[in-house]
């Protein structure tokens, strides 16, 4: 069993997770940390958690993480780099769900972050947690920075263009759509329903924190710097990544669906969907699975790609858990085979 | 294994018992069948199965069905008594989703059914598939008429009470509000997102065909027939009922509380909450639990109880596969045990 | 041209009543304040007010509202208290949104919103606004009462039974159920989408703050103290109410459809559907109508009564500016003749 | 008075041609036909008129029509060819709401709706009725066909870049996000509330019947044929269209919000935020106006135009009378100065 805990479990993120981890066969978690809440049986504020946990939060400072195999940052930005370093020392493995590790560059981190960072040495050491890139790397890993949502969802939709080199890297266009879970549980005004709800926009145009960590992950993939225009919206739904993304193709002839079909083929989360067809947000509610599909429209030379994740699960706490998997020596999928629940 | 058959899985229903099904341990599904869909698989029709079932749909008449240990039907009503008589003559076990063995009085049910009945004997033999009530019965049933999903949330609200003799039975008001998907995927006006969202209004008030069945339930209960008031509404979401019931108290000293958790103690899938609490249906969305809370507002002599449930798995697949577990000797929380998606 | 002030417009009840005044062809609209939003535009904050007027926020002491012929207050209960004798003394009449006068009893209002009330004389004074009951005292009041959004719908509902005595008085059942935006525009986690959408809650049944107003209204219409069970429901959309009320009848005999269709023949606000219909709550959306039917499920003594409303417009802003037109010797329906917003 | 008569007038279209008729000063309506529904009240379909209007649906072969000054179509795609021709004859002035003469090429036509056109030479004479580009021929014209509501959102939001040359245009791309109303309403399954709620999928990527009437309109913007890539997506909310917009700028050293505003001064119906914003669907419910945002992401080459409208106001039935009222003489935006209901 692994001894696990959990820290700022009481956002989205953090009760996503705790679904998780309590219905997973080889953990065993043993402290959930929240300084608000300190004392309170998580499944008071969770109600779905009722009967499947009788573990209370615990403040932050109380003890008990240094004592897990591995423990999940669930926390806002600039909460866990200062406490990794502590944890690591301790033996303890890391798997961060917010931005403190995703970019290399201590600069862009800090430009885009708006704050300094207190451990920039870690930004090389932590791995880069999308499993169907760095597989091999988590395995062995100490510190995983868990991917952003639409991170997850524009990458492995881009992927396979990137790596073969089939597309203008220069001019890019990531269109993505999201449910409001993405602003995560705190009480904010343009996240009530009767703000987001029967609404739709677009927000951040002029730039958005994902868009260095999407770049930086294409650019690796392309072997050279890409431009990207990346566009979040706010959907009115409660889950769900729907990324549409537009490149422009060098090589008409090329069989992208063969090429995306090959790419995935061993990838039991990534699911390319047969020719001509939608992938819909809902068919991945609650589980792990992206699904993608690959359009030429009028056999022109632009090719559209179609990606669907839920955000909480492959964009958040579903894509920490294959990782923990990995790292711990695990079958990828244990713990995460739900199926989507529809309607 | 349980061999195990589906009849008519293409409505919501289905898709539930499938999602459920594939999951459990002991449960191997060898045959579905849809008319309309026949050699259609599964996976492409619902696209939350894809890499859980290879299944494809079969055409009712193609056989298999006899073969099986079990078979569910989640047909239109009128439908499974046509088939019944003869698969319990090849010693096939039914659950009977729909409402075809729901009623025992034959008079009654072609009343409300508007069709005569082609196997009015086994109305008799079926047993009635409330679990908390029928729990014995259902052990050695070969026909359970799984109850309907306004039923299971108001005769469970409303057992407590009425077999102590503690209110006015000649007087009770079950006020219910259900998800959208009660109505089933029929391609129905009144069911489109643009008239069904942003909006809520009460139906069938005059009298819905679920009243005599909780009429008939709550009667047993009580030793009499019971007066009741039962109103059901429709509510702008997917899943859930929300059951208000009203009734008046004799015995103003009692403990409420304290009667309910007597009550369920031993019940894995009914939660009493604490008192004062207010039961959301999305704490069971997606599961087989029923929570509820009990209020005496003002200390007055009217009872208020609140039920919730996920009508299509308590109120229809789940407490099907809860059935089917009584029905084989299986640990009755056998693949049953999801924590609800939330948010 | 009525010369009109609004205090408090941030708030879903105030931004309403912008859009009718701004509609409304008797209205100068002059002033509107708002502490926390002082110099802003006004359809900066709410974009469907751009092109419709160039007004800006105002700090609420800097002055304009005296000048004022009409002051609307839509500000959180207990800040009219502390200005409208002020304003009174100014000769400036007042309509308050919120809940400072609603109640005769300063002990009950000082006990229900747990604070001392400040102008416990004006108690007496104020005029309860719901059009339909006060009409002539209105159209002389200085100081108007503006009904809460539940009180509207279920005295509106309950009223031709009460004034006709042809009801249980102690036993009264009010089943409401209502949409988010009754809970405001402030960022608190219940609101979320995330929250509300897909999912349905009862809430307060200890005791709402609307009960006593309810119980008043109806106490005063049935010549005695009433006794009522209200239970309040959130529901998962922005705007409407739905009220289905329970009462057991004393005379089986006597036509209730007639009953109220005479009682509301005149009421332009008040639509008596035709005997077995069911009202929506979306045919009422943005209007400041109330629609109503009435059954007697199976010929029973049980009478139901359902009774829908925009929660904002004639639970709030559309009854305050029908009582502006009384006051000011309107057509009553001035500015109010909009269609509701079907789909 | 403009007499006006409706045909086919119980789809969406048809209800919000009926909302904004029933309140325009200058039209009185005097037919409204349905085969489906002849002799029912129509405030009885639509309980949003009641109230409104006393007027009944008539067979379309009863009579009236010819009797009109204008009649509008909102029937199915080719039902309106084979009436238009013999109104025209009789000297009545029509607007199509349909797409049957929307393209000017027979060719093009027969293709995308696959099947023959009944009168091609109309095609010609047909003014395509948007109404910011082809005032002066709409004034005068016989024939109106009134733009699809993605084509109004799209070519709006382009125009200023394709009139001027600025931009790339064998590469523009069009991402389109709709409200459910845009598929209409009849019952089909993909619009349940159930299938279409909590869900967002992109449909037609191969090709959308909006695409050759956009690059028309887009092609004579440009002065020459333009590459165009449209995508379109359902969006889990009523009423609403956000198109976003991709274009790769020549002129680098343009300022383009000072282009938008400049095209767009004159145009009651085309508001152009300032820069920075995010327009919301919301903020256009209800309306006939268009709100538009241009940015350009890191001062790069590609801009990004966000624009909003109500698919059914400005997306077909508010154009519509804003056509209507260019045809007779009438300020344009008579009867369309609602405010938009937000929340």
């Amino acid at each position: 069993m692994i001894k696990t805990g959990v820290v700022g479990g009481t956002g989205y993120t953090g009760v996503e997770l705790l679904r998780l981890l309590v219905g997973h066969p080889d953990v065993e978690l043993t402290v959930i940390t929240s300084r608000s809440e300190a004392g309170r049986p998580v499944a008071d504020l969770f109600p779905n958690l009722r009967g499947h946990t009788g573990l209370a939060f615990s403040a932050p400072d109380a003890g008990g993480l240094e004592a897990c195999d591995l423990v999940f940052f669930a926390t806002p930005n600039g909460t866990a780099m200062t406490m990794v370093p502590g944890l690591l020392e301790a033996g303890v493995r890391v798997i961060d769900l917010a931005a403190d590790f995703r970019l290399h560059s201590k600069e862009d981190w800090e430009q885009w972050y708006g704050m300094p960072h207190s451990c920039p040495d870690l930004l090389e050491q932590a791995v880069y947690g999308l499993t169907e890139v760095n597989r091999a790397s988590i395995a062995r890993a100490r510190l995983v920075a868990n991917p952003g949502c639409y991170p997850t969802a524009v990458q492995l939709g881009f992927l396979p263009l990137l790596e073969e080199g089939l597309v203008d890297t220069a001019h890019l266009v990531a269109d993505a759509k999201s449910g409001v879970s993405g602003a995560g549980r705190k009480a904010a005004t343009g996240s009530l329903l009767c703000e987001a709800s029967e609404n739709f926009k677009a927000y951040a145009v002029p730039g958005h924190r994902h868009l260095p960590e999407i770049r930086q992950g294409l650019g690796l993939a392309a072997g050279r710097p890409v431009g990207l225009t990346f566009v979040p919206h706010l959907t009115p739904m409660i889950r769900g990544i729907h990324a549409t993304l537009y490149a422009r193709v060098h090589d008409a002839a090329r069989d992208l669906q063969a090429l995306y079909e090959a790419r995935y083929r061993d990838e039991y989360f990534v699911d390319v969907l047969p020719a001509g067809a939608h992938p819909e947000t809902r068919s991945v509610r609650g589980t792990n699975h992206c699904r993608i599909a690959v359009h030429r429209p009028q056999q022109g030379d632009t090719v559209v790609v179609l990606s669907v994740i839920d955000n909480l699960v492959k964009g958040a706490a579903g894509q920490a858990i294959q990782n923990m998997n990995v790292m711990f020596g695990l079958a990828e999928q244990t713990g995460l085979t739900d199926v989507a629940l529809l309607p």
